[in-house]
């Protein structure tokens, strides 16, 4: 552990760091204390657009009582306290008496700008001169600290980094894609660089200095980071750089050895990079390792020092260290109102006509399917439980990411096997010493679309998860290892809403939210039995009664006998208190009006498992639907039917065609439903990334 | 893992929640989304200060086109959307029709309020009824969230934390002293409460209640805290509370079974708690149990809910949850000038002088003197070293609180022995996989005076540790979890100094803070072998080459021989390097100009060690004194005389004396200096605490 790990912990830390900038305010400048000594000429590599600050009195001669200065037309100086008209000199030396010496041009060569100070005693004799030779250079580490992809030159705010359209900070990417498809590993898990490729995903950043051809002896540059620092960033540069007269040889070793180097990273904390002379840009690549996590706010800073030999037999001394920060592209949820891009279904030896109604639907809206084969999902079909993508997002680079369950069934190699690949990344949690539940399977995860919430906005939407009861004594989770990394993402705070009430557990069983012309754009759509108890009574009442429920199902049963369950009733009851307090916290959390929420016709039952009772959709989970754009492949019910038309469907249209939304009713009786999933556990959908950039958010750093 | 666990991540969190409080402002106010069943009459516990909200569409009969509404005088409704004139009713039924109910006043008994809605057909016919029984009570959790030592009614703010002078949240003391003397234990780690003094550690927490003297049936209260929580926090209650007509049995049983009982903690994340009927105050009394650290940011969130049943044989719901937050005190240094209380020294074999002239000092400022007698220390004298004395505070209670340093030299019983007790705790860390070294002594661990730099505060002063350079490819560093826990108490924001040029590789080797009646009321003093050179420069100057430093000891040098010995120079130089590392660092980092900071001459000679040059004082190292007010005990340098008097003493005393202060010089020679020590490092000072409190810092919490 060294200094600047600890001030990775905060952006604010790095203040000192940060002061040491190039700045119009003399006031605000870093000074550097330097010596001076009698008859012994001190040799100074100046950084311009800092200070340097001589204790006059310190190395007076015995006796001493006034100085004078004399210096090359490069070099500028300030005494003080000012000593009124006799500023010309010489100046009467005190305890307090300070020099203040900066330069505004670089050096040509090493040393050739000079500064000395005569000592006078009472009688105005000289009493001896000290001299400083002087070299001066400028340093700059540069990053895209504006965020327009571009790396422009020593950024005043590259230091620190601050959210919203009027922030800044530099951008990094985890580079969790794989530029291979055969014999796969996540690029992250390698520390050098074997295709060229592989640098679109990194962060370019550049060393910029300008000086003499060479630095006075023993001077360097040193490239260093923390070791916190080092478990989530590596940074390579070119081998051989471009020195002009080395470009012949550059070309011969090309062929030979690997072109880029790691600078820092695992085990390389500190490294010396090289002084290339005269005006030049030393470019770097930066490479991030870990996503946003409980224990890692995402924030990385790179450090950049020229140090100063002490003499033989000393270590050497950082007097510039220039400084710049990172913030990890956090992982990112797309909401159902984003544009998708490709579906993704299992094929399975039992759901060809599911398949064929899925492949019609995709193909209608114009979108690629991918279809799991047999092969890979073994039999598991609940693509939506294994995987959740999203995407990563920086000003020079974007590409979408999936979030590989811990839930772990049949499908647990095809996020890894399958979707990794060049610029489709890959990460995934294993929870630690913790039972992986039903509530661990990403039908359980879902995203608002955008929202306000108080004033406060969301543009990316908020992430919805469900869990147990807080007051419940026992009940089932989502891991601690996946929660935390979901919080640990920061731009699409999330929900935790009661889904433990459900057999299978997922907030997709009684929510979802689709498109809309009008107010904020999406409607969130809720299971409600009593929205289905109304339908039913409904029918039963305009002479529907013994109209049946899945009509030519051996589960067939009429509108009456439905009606008459007084378990059912109380069940639905039950469950409908569930779905409100769902909606109740949604409502608060959304910031929601119930004109925003439509109550689907549905049923559930309630089976009684060793832990309690829990709820299962009695007929197909209407709910549970894809969203493609403004076409909906909605679970087809089985309801009664009235001339002829399924008159769940009927409602379910009437609710939402209005908004414009068409529906496809798709039957997944018997290779979904009977198995407690619908279309939507049965598919997934890889979507646009949001046009919104995460780091404009208006999020707070702590102190 | 459960939500609320969640929400205790951040402040922000429990928006929801908060807006669960009573509050002028209707449109914010939490509502609760209710059912209503025709010819079944729906019992409701109402809480008052909270919405019923009730979709009048969703339980209608089929056919029903409006609606009317009757109830009891202590109910109010509203029904939206208005229907201008016609407010009379009855009421249009729509889809979107809704009623709002709230009580103002808390109900007698249960039940004894009642709203009905009554459905009309096309011709105004009645259609039915739907009924409900309303229950209003008054729950409300509180604490002292307005920090003046009272747990006030049901502050607006009490479910978040907000630093500040204008901020809010309720404080809490980690239980980290203990109550008895023999057979110690932290409080922290028995979960019982065993002396009544005990509860005194403890944030007060009432739950308020009013309302009949039953709940309806099935109806109760629940206290919950998450996973994460349970780590960091107990909550404690009397086991019979006082319902009066338990008052005998209690004081009977009071004879038989201990007095409190743990509500939530450890393995108890949520249980009932009693709702005592009519207007009730139940106390509990909140534990801390983990200071901040990396992985807890001391926020601890508790929930108290009430459950409503919801049938035979299903899960209660929380139907509202009232949400309080603490934040557990920092553990607080005190610098150089806050007033001391006691002076702690080691008694040795050798170091009786030593201890007399310590003994001497202290009882001419009037402090009481603790020694750490041989047994105890086993012959080790750095006392300093060991520990460090800092302390808690909350608006009801403060206390110091040691911190136990991983160094663990011989004197490593002491802390716990024979610091802790009642009233003074105790706090420690482990180092983890982690080399121990020199720089984890807390001779290594200081703390400035309150600063303010560049417009931000720090009343409590900042922290001051010291390390490796970052660019050092190797070195000492102060171990991980002592830095982590230092970070994470906030409120002295640290700074890292690099020490690691000395051999022994302490702070305290080279600076110290002394109070001053102007300018930031204190000094800065470094050791400086350029004020050292100066010094003997002026004497051989004056005629005094021949006097002898060290004169009478057998290390007798004459000022000339010093002064002509080139590599004691060159050391010295690069020393000063060092050490102007630290004084810009600390300029910058504190705010302070030169005039704040007094050189003192002190030389230092280099050892060369086995991983490199490093550093210790050439002879008795002044600035490693002790500060007790306006006295100091400085060690004695045996410096040249002139006219008897040792030039070094006259120089330093020529520095400090004009602010007021009285050197004392103490030979630590042979028992300290000798052992590469001096006074600062051979003892310890209890000091008061900072009259600023903590919460009144103005920092943020992240969102």
């Amino acid at each position: 552990m060294d200094m600047s790990q600890q001030q990775t912990r905060s952006v604010s830390l790095p203040r000192s760091l940060r002061k040491r900038k190039k700045g119009s305010d003399m006031t605000n400048m870093f000074q550097r204390t330097c010596r001076l000594e009698i008859n012994v000429p001190t040799q100074i590599v100046h950084v311009v657009g800092t200070e340097l600050k001589v204790i006059v009195d310190r190395c007076a001669p015995p006796q001493s009582k006034s100085f004078s200065i004399k210096c090359g037309p490069n070099v500028h100086y300030k005494v003080t306290p000012p000593a009124g008209d006799r500023n010309a000199a010489p100046y009467p030396l005190t305890p307090n008496s300070v020099l203040i010496v900066t330069m505004d041009a670089v050096s040509e060569t090493a040393n050739d700008s000079k500064l000395s100070v005569r000592y006078y005693g009472e009688k105005t004799e000289s009493l001896g001169d000290a001299v400083l030779h002087l070299t001066a250079v400028e340093i700059s580490l540069d990053v895209d600290a504006d965020r327009d992809g571009i790396v422009e030159k020593n950024n005043p705010n590259k230091g620190s980094w601050k959210w919203g359209p009027n922030g800044h900070g530099a951008v990094l990417l985890v580079n969790c894609d794989s530029e291979t498809t055969y014999k796969k590993t996540l690029d992250s898990e390698v520390d050098e660089i074997n295709k060229v490729s592989d640098l679109q995903d990194m962060s370019k950043m550049i060393l910029r200095t300008n000086g003499p051809a060479e630095l006075p002896e023993g001077y360097k540059l040193t490239m260093h980071i923390s070791q916190t620092t080092s478990e989530n960033v590596r940074v390579f540069r070119p081998r051989t750089n471009a020195k002009k007269d080395d470009v012949w040889k550059h070309k011969l070793l090309k062929l030979f050895l690997k072109d880029y180097i790691m600078v820092v990273g695992t085990d390389t904390l500190t490294q010396e990079v090289p002084y290339l002379g005269g005006k030049t840009e030393l470019a770097f690549f930066v490479e991030g390792l870990r996503f946003p996590d409980k224990d890692f706010d995402g924030l990385v800073t790179i450090n950049l020092s020229l140090l100063e030999p002490c003499g033989k037999g000393f270590p050497e001394t950082p007097i510039f260290t220039d400084t710049v920060v990172f913030h990890v592209s956090p992982w990112i949820m797309t909401p159902n109102t984003l544009k998708p891009v490709e579906v993704y279904v299992c094929s399975t030896n039992d759901n060809y006509t599911f398949l064929k109604s899925i492949k019609n639907l995709v193909d209608k809206c114009g979108y690629k399917l991918k279809i799991c084969h047999e092969y890979m999902n073994r039999g598991d079909r609940w693509i939506q439980d294994e995987l959740e993508f999203g995407y990563i997002d920086s000003p020079h680079h974007q590409f979408p990411v999936v979030l590989d369950s811990p839930r772990d069934g049949d499908l647990q190699d095809f996020p890894y096997e399958s979707i990794l690949g060049p610029d489709f990344g890959y990460v995934t949690r294993h929870a630690l010493n913790e039972e992986v539940s039903s509530l661990d399977s990403f039908g359980n995860l879902e995203v608002s679309p955008p929202v306000t919430v108080n004033g406060k906005s969301y543009p990316l939407g908020r992430i919805i998860i469900g869990v147990a009861f807080p007051t419940a004594t026992r009940g089932r989770n989502m891991t601690q290892v996946v929660q935390d990394f979901l919080w640990a993402q920061k731009v699409q705070e999330p929900i935790a809403l009661y889904s433990d009430w459900l057999v299978v557990g997922h907030v997709d069983e009684f929510m979802t939210f689709v498109p809309a012309p009008d107010r904020k754009k999406f409607r969130l759509l809720l299971a409600s039995p009593d929205a289905g108890y109304k339908v039913f009574k409904s029918l039963q009442n305009n002479g529907h009664g013994k109209a049946e429920m899945f009509p030519g199902l051996p589960e067939a049963i009429s509108v009456n006998e439905i009606l008459s369950d007084k378990k059912l009733q109380a069940e639905n009851r039950y469950v409908q208190n569930c779905i409100d307090w769902n909606r109740d916290m949604l409502k608060k959390e959304l910031g929601l009006d119930d004109e925003d929420i439509i109550d689907l016709p549905i049923l559930f039952k309630v089976l009684e498992e060793k832990t309690g009772p829990r709820a299962v959709a009695y007929y197909p989970d209407m709910v549970n639907m894809i969203v493609l754009g403004d076409k909906l492949g909605v679970p087809k019910p089985f309801g009664p039917k009235v001339n002829g038309r399924c008159a769940l469907e009927t409602e379910v249209c009437s609710l939402l065609e209005p908004l414009g939304l068409k529906c496809t009713f798709i039957d997944d009786f018997a290779p979904y439903h009977k198995l407690l999933g619908e279309v939507h556990c049965g598919s997934n959908v890889l979507r646009e990334p949001s046009p919104f950039k995460w780091w404009n958010l208006e999020l707070r750093e702590r102190d």
